[in-house]
């Protein structure tokens, strides 16, 4: 295939697109066991073929290091020993995983004879665009399958050999229990265009479910006509009430803070009631500094009235800008405000958050009920870190996303978010009436 | 407001949409009472305004007859005595639904301490698109104030009078209840740029409904950026399997085919296995074509062959080509093709139909269980007309519409698909290690 020919891409993934169609039907009514049965050939293809598979890898390491990506980049590129236990692991975990599939509830009978109910079934073909971490290949296949989904899978082109050498892997184990090897699919190529076609493809993809920046996720968003499983930013708050309990307000904070950076349930914002934070605020911001010395805070100007004489915040402190309300900083910064009451929190909250995580610490019963009915956020909670806003923590068992989207699937997002409900209705030859 | 200006348009949806927003977070919070005691000032309102309701109306008709209305849709158009009772006691019934705000499900301790579960919250802004009917205005108001949500609505300019003179009274009511006249807007102009912005502004829109032809639907699908709560066709299958009951076969085909036509859980397409296709299908043809003597049927070749000789069935048979089977008729046109077994009949219907509502007509356990599990449609059915596919049939007390979608909400929508749950967490201090 020519990878600068439009109409060939169009082409290549209408059929890609077919295949995966014509996969799913076989996958919607394929047995538990047999899922199962697939994930664990693809874990024994998997150990068979490491060395080919870390040889692919140090292929795209190669590469990369020889085109200069940046070092982040390749370290979420490197398949070292310990990604590649992961891998193996995570595919006993999600066969272990109970089947989503063919559960039936709400049974009743109406009034017209006919009994009615809802049967969960998968969404049909999942279209998945990724960046550089190959695991991503085996996780997204896992679930698709575990799941009864078919999955047509994008990886970025510095991934590229990992990739194939992964999904030989796979296309070998489900050959092995004869399921359709189009249920997963590695596009062979890593043309834009691909992208293009397989955002737009309605007939043939049900759901796509992009992971990456931001800039990725809005693109995508943007110009997709399939439906998107979404995860944009999360600009997490806590606000800690003036009926806070301050040995909770300071450890919470903290580890909200400082657990770690990179994710998208660390707190960003911290707000303090006003009439503690002149006691409060000085404890919570030095403990936060103490726990790492890199901290920068953002501070509004009444906070920095109160922490102006603090010692240990010295050179820690700047003063906060419109913008840092607005900021996801997956970075050692924090953006502090003082703020009057818990309205002013809520309304702070549900217009700078990114309705993704946010907490109050509270040891106010009334208000601790206002806050979780009132904040517009996909977890919202008491006295506990943002950081529990998680697949594991939750206990689905295995994450596809968080999604800050309403509709669908919300917050974060178990094999069920790849799950569709359809209604059923036996009946014993009724008609309308 | 200029009307052509698109700037002033621009500026007057945003500030639409930012007083909706406004509106949504002091809904999100009213109780159930404050809801129900709306609902039924908005209903004291319309019979105090009858008058001037039906005179508003009086001006649409008045003026879509001037303009060459087709008759169809001045009959949709008109506000009736009956059709007005109907509005007032649509109002109650949505007043006598349960409230599906503030259902907590699932409330579970997690290894880590906290107490996890999820509440069932409103989606927040619902923007309602629909053509000529006026009752419209009324029974989304209260299906959006009933679910928590703020709604935005843009009605057909056929029926502008009418939709602004059932607004009044909506902010009559909204106001005497003390709640913000901003949870239902009725916008005041009809220019075609303002539904460009309200399907765009993800800032203050959650959610799209549209009601109206496919084509309005197709149209706003592919211009939306907020997602869509969508209804395209209804192209309905009934299969007859070998092992059907002949009285059950006849009957079913004959309601789902000739209760009514315009719905869209009508079928379109008959299905019948070949080894019965012979004593079945002139019992089931004739007594359809009895129902109605205006009734077409396409049929294939052997079809053809098995229905020629049938004298009550002269001058009603012609040749299907292969665009019937694709076809929603909405009209008394019937295809039917003879099928060979339940593999050929499921993917028939996958292929063909539109994932809206199929039935098998079989006394064949293993069969029944097949084309539930495999059929990827909506609604699928056992022994029962597709007519059944409908809110009230499967009471939902109230219907927002079908959706076609996998996302989200699919078949009939109730109340709950203006609903999203958020994940709630109660801690006592918990740290994430």
């Amino acid at each position: 295939m020519s990878q600068d020919n439009t109409t060939d891409i169009t082409t290549y993934m209408h059929s890609v697109g077919k295949q995966a169609r014509a996969a799913s039907r076989t996958l919607a009514a394929a047995n538990t066991g047999k899922k199962n049965d697939a994930l664990i050939a693809i874990h024994d293809a998997l150990v068979a073929a490491k060395d080919d598979i870390l040889s692919a890898n140090k292929k795209d390491m190669d590469k990369g290091q020889s085109n200069d990506l940046d070092a982040a980049l390749l370290d979420r590129l490197e398949l070292t020993d310990a990604r590649f236990d992961g891998m193996l692991q995570g595919l006993k975990d999600v066969a272990a995983l109970p089947d989503p599939i063919g559960e039936v509830t709400d049974m009743t009978y109406r009034p017209s004879g006919i009994h009615l109910g809802k049967m969960r079934v998968p969404l049909g073909v999942v279209g998945m665009i990724y960046e550089s971490r190959p695991n991503v290949t085996l996780e997204a296949a896992s679930l698709a399958l575990k799941s009864g989904n078919a999955i047509i899978l994008r990886g970025g082109s510095e991934a590229f050999e990992s990739n194939q050498a992964i999904a030989k892997c796979i296309y070998q184990g489900l050959k092995q229990v004869e399921l359709s090897e189009h249920s997963v699919q590695v596009l062979q190529t890593t043309d834009r265009a691909a992208v293009g076609e397989l955002i737009t493809m309605t007939d043939y993809v049900d759901v796509i479910v992009p992971r990456g920046g931001k800039g990725l996720i809005e693109r995508i968003s943007r110009d997709a006509r399939v439906p998107v499983i979404k995860h944009l930013d999360g600009n997490c708050h806590t606000f800690i009430d003036r009926d806070a309990d301050a040995d909770i307000a300071v450890s919470v904070s903290v580890n909200a803070k400082t657990h770690r950076y990179g994710t998208c349930n660390t707190m960003e914002t911290l707000l303090v009631d006003a009439p503690v934070a002149k006691e409060l605020l000085p404890k919570i911001a030095t403990a936060i500094v103490e726990a790492d010395d890199a901290m920068q805070l953002r501070v509004d100007d009444t906070a920095q009235d109160i922490l102006a004489d603090v010692a240990a915040l010295d050179g820690h402190l700047s003063a906060a800008t419109d913008e840092d309300w607005d900021t996801e900083y997956l970075a050692p910064i924090l953006a502090i405000k003082v703020i009057d009451g818990i309205d002013a929190a809520i309304a702070h909250i549900n217009t700078h958050g990114s309705h993704h995580t946010d907490v109050i610490i509270t040891d106010n019963y009334s208000k601790s009920q206002r806050f979780i009915r009132e904040v517009d956020s996909a977890s919202v909670m008491i006295n506990a870190s943002s950081r529990f806003a998680d697949g594991f923590e939750y206990g689905l068992g295995a994450e596809i996303g968080i999604s800050t989207d309403k509709i669908h699937a919300r917050g974060p997002v178990g094999l069920e978010g790849l799950t569709s409900q359809k209604w059923i209705v036996y009946g014993h030859g009724e008609t309308r009436a």
